[in-house]
């Protein structure tokens, strides 16, 4: 199997498993826009029950912190792929879920979060044996940048 | 009007707006289960759209970020209103909007979260004039410690 | 062996470790006030040396942080030797020193570190096969809260 | 008075509280190595004092959260004085010292703190009437990602 073969494998398994079988994932309406393992990200669109306050028709703190947390474990998960190639495969086409444990998760609130639709990004800033670190962004339509946010997973 | 109709009038308003009128609580079936000012409570049932592994059948983290993010509002919002009665006050009975801010949320993931339904509690552990700061706990229907986190808000 | 001689030789070795072995907290001047497994205390001395602003003769910020990151360790090593008797135990004398990684700290500073002496106290909220997690607090010497704080140990 | 001239006024005054002022930061040995707005960094050399684990001969994680923390006050005075270049400018040439405090700060340590120095950054990532928050990092000699962090400081 080519580089390029499981890599396309590995962004059908993705989206597989956080897009469709994660059933908060669907109820919030997160959608992996990019799979480029240089560049992942997720996008959801505005939509009314997403609202934390009414008045100023901005995002419920729970979905910033919720789409980071995903955009960590998605950032996460292609690191471990680029560790080992093998990582969230299955013989069967049935969908491996990975089997890594959020310790904890920061998420600072920078601007409110409104737009037609936001973006996640995120990186991996530490690969160990045992622990992950994953900082992550969420901009609004215009480039805003809405939050930021760290979290350690423990992989190993 | 005397303390006990201020606090029911405090409890309802409370009821109001995090209940009804915040739509991403509605969709996440979170209930204000106590307004006791001493020891306020929130309760949510497991329902399969809240689950993010569905192998282990575990909660979402960010099901969990969202319910102590919500809970820290709450207990912000009776130390404010201990601090002054007017606080959330409507003459006219329709909902006043909170005008405070999380800055930001740190949550510590201790154990899966397994359970039919969940409570989650909390405490201001500082009202300054500008910020504010709680801590927040989440357990389950055996009293197991599922996740803390602390919370800044900016309220003045 | 019974249990009472290996408390006191955890407790030997603790104080070596921590008060004579490590550098930095002989600078700070930090003391083990407590070894009582149940609520272990460390304390130190106000000293012109840990000033951070000179106009309000307050703690810096940094000798917070680093008090609450001891007292973290201290806690982990209890609750690693309540597990296991033999951890941190030398047959020589001669100091183990011990094999945890901080992953993360966060502390909130909740009001000015003015006193002439303070305390910090701190548990173990989580004690996993590979993680802990451990809450921390910061008195002064008239009872009010400083700081509180939370870290994740990578332990095994 | 000119722009330039307020700039090394400003770099005075950051120089003068900083290094000299603040007994903490002198008894760490931390140095204003750039005090260029757009890219300022705070240095220290590796000495016997700042070890935490002597036998791997690595940085105290109070010495990482130490700098980390003093790095976040230097860039949110530094925006401060972008906005309101009266900001920590006195007329007789005594310090004035800041008036800001620091709310919270999350540390994320990514690998041990070896080296012969060691340098930070950081940089405003929100800057609002009352809050502002950094984000900050430590690198080492050979340009290894020693730490992460996040700070929010109230300021008005």
């Amino acid at each position: 199997m080519t580089t390029k073969q499981q890599r396309e494998q590995l962004a059908h398994q993705l989206r597989s498993i956080f897009e469709e079988h994660v059933p908060f994932n669907r109820l919030l309406g997160f959608k992996l826009a990019s799979l480029d393992p240089k560049n992942p990200r997720i996008r959801f669109d505005m939509r009314p029950e997403l609202i934390g306050n009414p008045q100023r028709q901005i995002l419920h703190g729970g979905v910033i912190s919720s789409v980071l947390d995903l955009m960590a474990g998605v950032v996460v998960h292609i690191a471990l792929f680029e560790k080992d190639s093998e990582h969230l495969m299955s013989r069967d086409g049935r969908p491996v879920f990975p089997n890594i444990g959020t310790i904890d998760l920061r998420v600072d609130y920078l601007r409110p979060g409104r737009g037609a639709w936001f973006e996640a990004s995120g990186e991996v800033v530490r690969m160990g044996k045992r622990i992950a670190v994953a900082h992550m962004q969420l901009e609004n339509d215009t480039g805003e940048l809405i939050a930021t946010g760290s979290a350690a997973y423990v992989v190993g």
